[in-house]
């Protein structure tokens, strides 16, 4: 079903032992490995095991690429408003890429500075799909969802205090968009947004 | 502490006699009145005994106007997405019209179609406070909070339905606004913004 | 942005005439209309001025076709456990067709009964982008996700009662979707799943 | 009332000394003993008092089983999806265990992988009773439970994230299960479902 | 899976018609037939068709009794504190009977006044299994536990006002309850509480 | 207002010197002086300071008692299952103590084991007024109540997990009561609850 | 337990014949009886069977009273800010009436005209206990409470729109008043307030 | 659109070396500049790299005023009940300061002691507009509302505990609040309710 697919650890709450005793019988098939979830620990650990392994330090990702590049002709545009959101954003970024898209970054385009996010909007558009972060009041896919014709993924961050309630505020937000072209997956999910952008996205190539 | 406020009734649950008859008693000072949330039975009611009061039907208003024309040199933008957030905008506009306000109403401007909202931008600006009423997702006073240097008093609204819980989708996206220039009032509290945004019309002309 | 979509009302608070005249409005263009959340009383006033619309009673959906037959080579495959969630499975699926896709329907098919499932497996893997319509638990989008390998748009029904909470138990299943290739749309909302289901099975064909 | 159960201690917020007395006195009366969610550390010290004592890692549970071997005929069986609901699983089948019964475990079967669930069918359909426990959308009582006819007794976990809400989503989709054999106990509460599965399992033998 | 167990159809939201209809249909194979949550002008409906039909105006349940007398030698105990309950108390004691158990009503014992509680000691000690009805603060079934040495399913129900929130309160307290014997059903659920009372039950005569 | 009341610190986020500056300052009027969620390390600041300043372990209070023994005739009960609840159940005793009651504690009674609770029937009975702790289910004040005739003030503890959700499955339980002599203070509130107590048991003394 | 205090029947949900019925089994042993959530219908039948019946209207209370004239010498005081809240207060007042208490109703008392609160200060000072309904914010009882040395019972009303909750808001208010003065009851509840706040009073008098 | 107001840095989650680097940058155009949320350690970093930055222990901020004295003839007050709101307060003070307002703090001041509140009247009376902090109830901005003609910005804090749900119950309130010049922002959002009320300060001297 997942031809393709790299396969995938969630690294949270197992120990640097485990991720990498995991990680190294995953690379044997030749597809491609990530780990989501992991700390720099972890991912020294993974490294003693398997040298080639990389580590993105804000997505908090291992990954072993033994693919090589894009095998997409369409681009995933993954969309965030600043600092904050960047975490879940590139968590959906590197996973993205290592399923063989090309990635696109827009970030620090808030919707209470619409300018820039204005002066974004050829990039915007000459994306397959979107993947649109946002915590606090999620309005960014809304907005996105607005200028495009594609699908937008949402996906709402914990990012915020108070009445964000960590992560549901955006989440509702989002669930009510008056762009009809947007869908919502989990809070800080930026792994199951760009899964199934790339299922969007793969549909152009094949 | 309130001079040149209107007396005011809230008439949801008052029998249409309890309406007229507080409504006639409350225009003997000579000061205008104001019923929000009247039925037009109500208002007939009410018209049977104060010839000169006037039926609003969007807004759901009884009113008397008693002193005359627009006092405040400055002008309270009200905004709104389209037709579903109207009752609401149209209780803070006719509220703010009877308290001498200057009023302008910006409708059809939802965040899903960025270019009408951006066609306003001039009379948006013109404003001296706005109130954006929205429901759904909430997230046009964001927007507009950044595209003004004025305060924007955010309303919710019911409208909506699923995970709108009736309005509180909205609530908790306009209290996590990303624009510090956005405070908020009570779901569908049109009143409350249009006394608010009257508060600080005032402070230009006095 | 939204070439070939229909143009759509959302009839549910509005007068039948009001629906009426704007379904008239719309039809001018030459694109097909659609109304949701319509009564059959609305239907019949639209009738009166435009007598090639019909209605789709379990949908309650109104709808003028002008542009024919599909145009999508792919399939859309809507899903639902039962006769509960069928009005949401068929504003899903008259809104995916009166958008030119194929769509096969898949009804009866709940998890408490995995042979009826899985005696459609075939239908399930020939569908371009899945639509699955749960109340109650939501389970299903989960196990029809992990069946297939294309994505997989779950709408959470208002169905159910006690701790359902109006569809908030489905809701929040379903955000929590073990399979990756699962995004989520408002409770109820058949609409905005089909929308978005279409601009994913319009890649193929493109 | 509860003849033949052992004596229990929730070790949470208790200290070493204090489990470790507790333990001790209890054992006096030749019934088995339980701790649940007990550290290594609270082990220790009652491994000082009571040299018998074996602690269960996963489980966190430390017990002295005084009375031999499984009494009951019928088993129990322990069903979860992978490695983040072991530690709830493993209190329940610990606790059954301990209270006489014969388990099976059945893990590593989420919903999402239907196969791995069915190739389990003849093992599931040999339980008298069914412990499912499962976190994120708590889907997997209700397949099992249409798989079965025996009670299901379902554990929501606390294992997840975002919408989860730390077992909230979990909960209420057990809570609307659409298979009539599934009750429900507290999030995490293993040990309470293994109370009631003995009591069930202990009809058939008597 | 389910040998024995009646056909069970969910009456609300079917037209009577539906009803009857499906009814009939159902009494074809000779089984037991039941509609939960059904009306009189349903069963006037079902009666025209089938005229064994019977009506339970408390329960709002319509059976069949194909199979005559009980065949469980074990008893199925029903308890709720007073008229506000019963209706989900018959729900669970129609469906109880007509699944083929012998059925104990113990009404009017409210965990505030213990004297009539315990003066049914005995009664409720000579149930197999025993399912409590509670609304308002779900208390019953702890107390009830505290009593008896077999499994107790506790089904909340939606009678209160204010902070019961419709039978939340009473759901709550019951997965929070210290008696380990039992378990919980969805709020107003006598009839699913009532099927896996007679998979315990029929344990016993197995 | 409040003659005889003592002094009251809420200690919690306070330095060890901020209560002990405070606590010495209130010393000097001559009345008691009360610090609740109090560390022994600011009670060791307190002693430097105030020599005289006693610190009640389990209730987490640093008290001063310059006022002698009890000058109120009437008996405070103080009602709570176990162990968890008694730090704040010892926070409502050394309260009402400091406030010159006479504080009866009556532990290890909940509500799955009605003959230890019943066995303090007459204890029960000769207090004034009785505070009643609980957590999990929060069923305890409701059977107490109902087996006296004055009030009972209900204190729903944090005590318990899942579904507890930090002591509001006991608030809702409890603000649900069936028992009409109850009413409720905050979680964890132990000495809101002795100060309520302590002007109703006063009433019968003046 | 309860003796001299009336008894009482929860209409709501009762038909007339019931009401009447049982209203006029309880008149037999002489005491005073309250029908509470009662109609004027349901009062109807009661007066054909009963005619010393009292209705009162906006307390929705069906009273006789057997018992004559007040016999506590203490005051209750009944407050409220509105007319919006009187149905509850009233509720609360003839309950009180009916037990035997002197009762002073404070109306038209809300905190944001702190002068007309202030003008009823000896009033309140006179009572022995006081019963504050507050819907909305429900901050009443806080303020009242800082006015006075008694309990006051707070009683959170139903009263309010949007953000209310349905008197959520008020209850989370007063469960965390800052007055240690105030405990509280479910919302709506005036009866259960009245009764609590009887036997207070009978304290000063016994 | 945002002309002198300063730049400004959530430091909260930033590395010293961040927030310094940061600071350093936004102070070369000339403007004041303000990090919020800020710690100690950051302010050591800032002070490293800009000597004349200033550290607002209570308040949490970190501020280099480069333009010198109040430009506003109005005045902000800040109004809240204690020690436990002071930071919230003072952020929002400490804000207001920097950006060029005169600012009157009004502390110690809680609704449970109106005699504090009202000696301060006069001093409420002289602002142009009130900040209003309040945890637990949130009942402030309602009672100052009630006692001021000007815009009061009400603040909720997490200050509190149980049933406050970290500034939930306070939310909820102020939303309510019955005084209509009442609008609301974030919990713990000082620096939102400064930003606003300079806006408000501003149209005066204009
Ligand atoms: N960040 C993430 N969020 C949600 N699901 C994830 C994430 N990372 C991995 N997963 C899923 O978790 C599975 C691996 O879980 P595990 O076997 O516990 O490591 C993968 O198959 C993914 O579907
Ligand atoms: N069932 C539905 N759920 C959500 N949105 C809808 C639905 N039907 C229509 N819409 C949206 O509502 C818009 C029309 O709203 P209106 O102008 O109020 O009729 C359309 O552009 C759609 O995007
Ligand atoms: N009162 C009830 N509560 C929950 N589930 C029920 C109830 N009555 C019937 N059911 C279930 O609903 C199914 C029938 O649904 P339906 O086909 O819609 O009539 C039955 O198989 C039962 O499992
Ligand atoms: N308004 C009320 N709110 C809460 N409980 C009430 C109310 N009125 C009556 N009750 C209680 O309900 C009981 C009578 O219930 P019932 O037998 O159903 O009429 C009385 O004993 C009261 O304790
Ligand atoms: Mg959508
Ligand atoms: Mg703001
Ligand atoms: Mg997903
Ligand atoms: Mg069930
Ligand atoms: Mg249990
Ligand atoms: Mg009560
Ligand atoms: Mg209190
Ligand atoms: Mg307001």
């Amino acid at each position: 079903l997942r031809t393709g697919m790299p396969e995938v650890i969630y690294a949270k709450g197992k120990t640097s032992n485990q991720v990498a005793r995991i990680f190294l019988s995953l690379t044997a098939s030749g597809v491609n490995v990530l780990a989501t979830r992991a700390t720099r620990e972890q991912y020294e650990a993974v490294k003693q095991v398997e040298p080639r392994a990389e580590f993105h330090e804000i997505a908090a990702c291992i990954t072993l690429n033994q693919k090589g590049d894009p095998t997409q002709t369409g681009i995933i545009g993954v969309v965030c408003a600043g600092t904050s959101d960047l975490p879940v954003a590139e968590e959906a970024a590197v996973t993205a890429e290592l399923m063989g898209n090309r990635v696109e970054r827009i970030v620090d385009v808030g919707v209470a500075g619409l300018h820039r996010l204005l002066s974004q909007h050829s990039r915007l558009q000459e994306a397959s799909v979107l993947i649109v972060c946002a915590g606090m009041e999620g309005a960014l896919p809304s907005v996105v969802g607005g200028l495009v014709g594609v699908p937008v993924i949402a996906v709402p961050t914990s990012v915020g205090y108070g009445a964000s309630f960590s992560g549901l505020a955006a989440l509702l937000g989002m669930l009510n968009s008056c762009s009809p072209n947007v869908t919502v997956v989990n809070i800080d999910n930026g792994f199951g947004a760009a899964y199934v952008a790339t299922l969007i996205n793969r549909r152009q190539s094949s």
